[in-house]
C-alpha cells in the first residue's frame, strides 16, 4: 500500500495530480541541516514542466511550502513535510479516463485496484507531477550529502536510437539539455520533435552516479545499495528497467573480464575498472556508484489508439488530450539524481549506528 | 541492516556459508497452508550445488528442517522457521581473504563495514548458499499461489554471447539445463564448459514470468510491483540489472510502439502486445508479469588475480582456491523464482485487506 | 526516530505547536470509504482548546484541510494528507525554554536530543496540540470502523481524588464534561476549577471501550492488541501508563478469581466476566476491549518552579507563561479514542489478509 | 501478524511450545560484540522452569545454540540466531484444548484466529515459553548495554496482596526470589505455596529500573521510551499493565507534586524527584527510566472451570491437566528485564544516527 519508503530516513509521498496539493513528509533528518532554499527551488526547477519545447504545456511554479520540521530554514529534527500546490488544474481533460482507459497508463489497473473511486483525473497519484514532491526529498538529501563530500551527477545516455557521446564526468545541471556531449544533445532533441512531429513520443536511459561515497554503505541480501536504489528509482513513473556498474552487459563478459582487480592510490585502495558500478555485496566499495535506469516513451500520444469502454466491455478508440511531454526523460534527470540521494543518504545514516 | 523483507509477508535470511546451519522465518503465512515437502524438496534440489559439470564440486544434501510454524505439515498461523545444516564446511580455505580480498567479492566490503569480526569464511552471510534459506521462502509461496492459479516459469535467456532461441511458454523445472530451445542449451553449456577450461567464469541473463495472475496487484510509487520485485531479486548475490516487460528496449520505442493497446478476449480485458510486462503504474494488468535479471560471471576464478594486502596496505595476487561453479546462473535460476514468488504473494495478501 | 505508526494503516504526525501547519498523512485507507466533514469536525471540536473553564486560552478553529487522498469526501486508495494551519501563534511566549527548560515538559530533552535547533516554541513537535492530527487520523477510522458495526466510547474515569460513580455504557461525546455519573463530573469540574485557583493542575485517568468487535483481532507477541494499543496511546503526551481489562487490579486476584469462565448466549460465544478486558493471547475474544489510559497532570502550572539555566548552568526558578489548561484530561477524551480506533482499524486489516 | 519489533536492531521470535524448537533472530546488532556464553545461559536460568516450589515441573535446560550471525563468540554483523531444542514435549496433554478452551488462554482466540490449524499444544506460539527466546535477545543486549554503563534492575513489587518492601536500588539477580526486602519475599512465597495449595493461582507486579542512561534516548509521538518499552514488555504472556514513573499515581497528584524539578549535581543536571520515571517527552532524562508492569495470575489452575465445547458449541468443564507454574512472576523478572534491554538498545542506536 506505501507511498512510504525508507529505513533510518522514511519519506511519504501524497497528492494526485489534481488534488488540493502534492507534498512529502520526511523523517529521520537530524537536526541542525540547513536548507538552502534557493538551491532547493534550482533544483525542482530542473523538474518543472512548461519551459521548452519537449515538455508539457501544463505551467506550475512548483515552488515548496515547508509547513513543519525547520525553525529557519534548519532543520529541528522533527518530521519535515513540505508541499506544492496545484494551481493549473484541468480536470475536465480526464474525465472520460476511468471509462476508457489509455494504453500505457495507470488507468486500467488503477480502475481494477480502486475501482469506481480511484482518481484518473491527471493520472491522479500515478502521475509523474508526484515526481516534485520527491525532488523536494532528495533535494534536502543531497545538500547533506554534499556537506559529507557525497555529490551525484546524472546525464541522459540514449534517447531513441540516439545515443550520449563521452562520458559522464561533472554536474549536467547547469545544461539546458543534460548530455555530456552537445552535438549528441542536439540530436536527441531533434529525435524527440520528429517523434513529437509524429503525434508520437520517445524513450531513453539515463545514468547516474554517485561521487565521493566512503566505502561500507549497504548491507547484505535484502538492503544492498542495489535493492535500496531500485526501490526509489522504480518509483519513478515511466522506469521499466535498472542496471548497475556494467549490469547487463556484465552478462557477457567473462569473470577475467568483469572483475575489477584491487590497486592502492595515494594509499587509498581503489578497484581498476569499476564493472561492479562501485557495489560489491550491496556495500560500497569506495569507487563511484554507477546505475543507468530505462524510461519507457510518454504513454500519452496525440495518435488515435485502441483501447475498451470499461462499462460496455466494447472496443472503442481514443486521443488523448490533455498536455503531456513528447519525452520525459529529460525532465526525470533530476528525479533520478533526487531517488539515489535519498537511498544513499539513508544508508549513510544506517552505518553510523554499526559505528563502534 | 537488514535481511528482512515484506510488508505482508516478512522473510528473514539468516547464516554464514560456514555457521552451523543456515536458514529462514516467514512470517505472515495464514493459517491451514499445506506444504508439500517433496515437493519442496525438490525445487530445492533445482539450487543444489554438486550436480553436474557446471557447478561447484561442494555437497550439501540442502534437506531443510522445520523448527516452527507447523503442525504436521500445515502451516499454524505463527512464523514458519527452517534450518539447513552446514555440514561440508572447510574454513581453511577462505583463511586469508580476510587480507586479501578478491576481486569482484564482497571480501573487502565487509571487511571495510564489519572489520576484523567480519566472517569472511565462503562469502559469510554473503555467500550464494543463503539462497538456498530464500529458495525454502519462496518455494513455500510458489505452492500456495500456485493453488490461487498462479504460476511462474523462468529460463535462462543468455550465457555469455549465447542466447536462447524461442520463447518463455513453459516450466523449465524438468530441463536440467533450463532453456526454451534445447540445442541453444547445449552451446550455453560448451560455453560455460570452455570458460572453466580457460580457468575462468560466465555470466547470464534470467527471464521470468508470472502466470495467472489477477489485474489489480501492487501499489504506486514505493511498493510497485517493479519495486517489490527487483528487492527481492537484487537480493540475489551477482544479480546486477533488471529490466521489466521491453525494459531497456523500451527506451528505444516510440510510444506508438510501446504502448500496449487494450482489447478484449473471451471477456475479458487483455493488451494485444506486453511491452508493459504485464505491469502499469506499478500494478498488476492481468497478463504474464515478465522481468529478466542480469547476473555478472561467478567472481571466483582459476586465474592469478590482482588484489591487495589490507594488512600492509601492499599490491599482492592471489588465486581462490576453494570450490566454485563457473556460472552460477543455471543454479539461479529457482531462485528467481523464489524471490518473485515472494514479491507477488506479498502484493496478493495487500490486495486483500483492500477489497470491501 | 518516528512519527509514523502502523502496519496496514500508516499514520504520520507531522508539525509543531507554531510551524506552519500540522497534519497527517494516513496510508492504507481502501478507496470508496466516504467521510462525512461534518462529523469530523465535530469530533475534533471535542479536543478543541478554548472552549471552556478548564482549557487553554488559545483558540484554534480546527478546521482540517484535505490536500490529497480525496476525490470529494471519498478515499480514492492513496494516502490522505490534511493539515490545520496554525494560526494564533505566540511564539515570544516561548522565548526563554530553551535556556530555563521547564519541570515535567520536554524543553531539556528535546534540548538534549536536538540541541539549539530544537524548535522549543509551544512545546513544539511535543506539543499537545498535535493530537488534533491525531484526531483526523482516527475520525477518520472511526467513521469507517463505525459502518462494521464498532463503537469506540469512552469517559473519565477519574480527575486526581474524584472517582467517575456508575459504569461506562454508551457514548459520553454529547457531555460537555464526558463521566458516565453527571455529579461525579461536577466534582471533577469543582476540583480542577480548585486546582486552577491554586495556580496548580490535576491529572486523570481515562477509560475506553471498544464494542462491537469481533473476536479474531490481533497477533500474538509484539502485536497483540494491547502493543498496538499502548503504542498509539502512548503517542499521546502526558500519558504514564495504561492497563488492561482488570489491568493492574489483576495483580490481586487469583486465578480462579481472574479468568473469565465461557459461555454461551444467543448461540455466541461470550465470557461471563471481562478482567481480560476482551483480550486473550493479545487477541480479541468479541467481548468489549477496555482499557485505561493514566494522564498525568499538566506540567504547566502558574507557580514558581526550580529550574536550570542551560547556558550558565545556574539554578534558576521560572515561571510558566503561554496558555495552559489546568487539566487535559478532558480534551484527551477523544484523542484516546482516536488511538484505539487506529489501532484496532490496523488490526481489522491485518486480519482480512489472513482469511482464506 | 508480526513476531518481530525494532527500529534499528530488530528481534524475531519463532517457535511454539511443542515445536522442534524455539528461537530468535536479533539484526542489527554491530559486528565485534562480544557475548559472554556463560553469563547468558545464567540469565536464561533465571528464567528456567522446574527449579523451585512455585514453577512448572516441565524440564527444559534452556541452553541455546547459535545457528548463524558470531564468528566464535562475537558479532559478525549480520543476523544472530539461537534456537532452544523442546525436549521435554507431552503434546497429549493438550489435546482436547482446542475443544474447550481454557479460560484466561488464547484458546479460543487461537482457534477463531487460525482455525484448527492453530497449534494448541501447550500454548503453541502463545506460551511463556516462548519467553527463554526473547531472553536470549534481551540478554545480549544486556551485555552490550552493561559496555556502554548501563544496568537493567528489576525486582517483585507485589504478589496478589502482599508489597516488597524498601527499594529496588540493586540488581535482585542472585536472589532465589527477587525482592528487596527478603521478609517480604517469604510473605509473597507464602502466599503462592496458599494458593497453590488451592489449586489456585496468583499474579503480582515486577518493576524494572534502567540505570545509567544517557539523556535524549527515544523520539517523541509514536517512538518515546514509553511507546518501544510497553510493545516489547506487552510482549510477555500475562501483561496487562504498564506504567512508567508515578504512572497511575501521577493522575491523583497535582502539578506542582509531579513535576520533577531540575538540580545540578556534580555538573550535571539532575530532578530533584522521578515521578516522570525518567522519562520527559518519549526521551530519556538522564535519571533512572522507572516501569512496573502487571500480570495477571497464572489461568491453568488446578480446579474446573466453565467453558465451552466449540465443536458441540454445548456448556462443557474442564479442568486443566499439564504442567504450570502457581505463578509466573518469579521467572517473568529476566523476561521484563530482557524486554527492557531490547527497547533501550535499540533506541540507543537511533541516538546514533542523530549525532553529528
Amino acid at each position: 500500500m506505501s507511498s512510504t519508503c525508507g529505513e533510518n530516513i522514511k519519506v511519504t509521498i501524497f497528492g494526485q495530480s489534481h488534488s488540493a496539493a502534492i507534498g512529502m513528509t520526511l523523517e529521520g533528518v537530524p537536526a541542525g541541516e540547513s536548507i538552502d532554499m534557493e538551491e532547493l527551488r534550482a533544483f525542482l526547477k530542473r523538474r518543472a514542466p512548461g519551459r521548452n519545447a519537449w515538455s508539457t504545456a501544463r505551467k506550475e511554479e512548483d515552488i515548496p511550502e515547508f509547513l513543519a520540521g525547520l525553525k529557519g530554514n534548519v532543520s529541528c529534527g522533527t518530521p519535515i513535510t513540505a508541499i506544492i500546490r496545484n494551481t493549473d488544474i484541468r480536470p475536465a481533460d480526464y474525465e472520460a479516463l476511468g471509462k476508457v482507459p489509455r494504453p500505457g497508463h495507470a488507468d486500467y489497473t488503477a480502475f481494477v485496484k480502486y475501482g469506481e473511486s480511484a482518481d484518473f483525473s491527471g493520472g491522479g497519484h500515478f502521475s509523474g507531477r508526484l515526481t516534485a514532491a520527491l525532488c523536494i526529498a532528495g533535494g534536502i538529501c543531497i545538500q547533506i550529502l554534499r556537506r559529507e563530500g557525497v555529490e551525484i551527477i546524472s546525464r541522459i545516455e540514449r534517447i531513441g536510437p540516439v545515443k550520449d557521446r563521452g562520458e559522464l564526468l561533472s554536474s549536467t545541471a547547469e545544461n539546458a539539455f543534460p548530455t555530456a556531449d552537445k552535438d549528441a544533445g542536439l540530436e536527441m532533441q531533434g529525435y524527440i520533435a520528429s517523434c513529437r512531429a509524429d503525434g508520437d513520443s520517445a524513450g531513453g536511459v539515463i545514468e547516474c552516479k554517485v561521487l565521493g561515497l566512503p566505502a561500507g554503505l549497504g548491507d547484505p541480501i535484502f538492503d544492498g545499495m542495489e535493492n535500496r536504489i531500485a526501490r526509489l528509482v522504480f518509483g519513478i513513473p515511466a522506469c521499466k528497467g535498472i542496471e548497475f556498474g556494467a549490469g547487463f552487459g556484465a552478462a557477457l563478459l567473462r569473470g577475467s573480464e568483469n572483475n575489477d582487480p584491487f590497486d592502492i592510490e595515494d594509499g587509498r585502495i581503489i578497484t581498476k575498472t569499476n564493472n561492479c558500478g562501485g557495489i560489491l555485496g550491496g556495500i560500497t566499495d569506495g569507487m563511484p556508484l554507477v546505475f543507468r535506469a530505462a524510461f519507457k516513451p510518454t504513454p500519452s500520444i496525440a495518435r488515435e489508439q485502441e483501447s475498451v469502454d470499461l462499462g460496455t466491455m466494447k472496443k472503442e478508440t481514443l486521443k488523448v488530450s490533455g498536455r503531456h511531454d513528447p519525452c520525459i526523460v529529460p525532465r526525470a534527470v533530476p528525479v533520478v539524481e533526487a531517488a539515489a540521494a535519498i537511498a544513499v543518504y539513508d544508508a549513510y545514516l544506517s552505518r553510523r549506528k554499526e559505528e563502534r
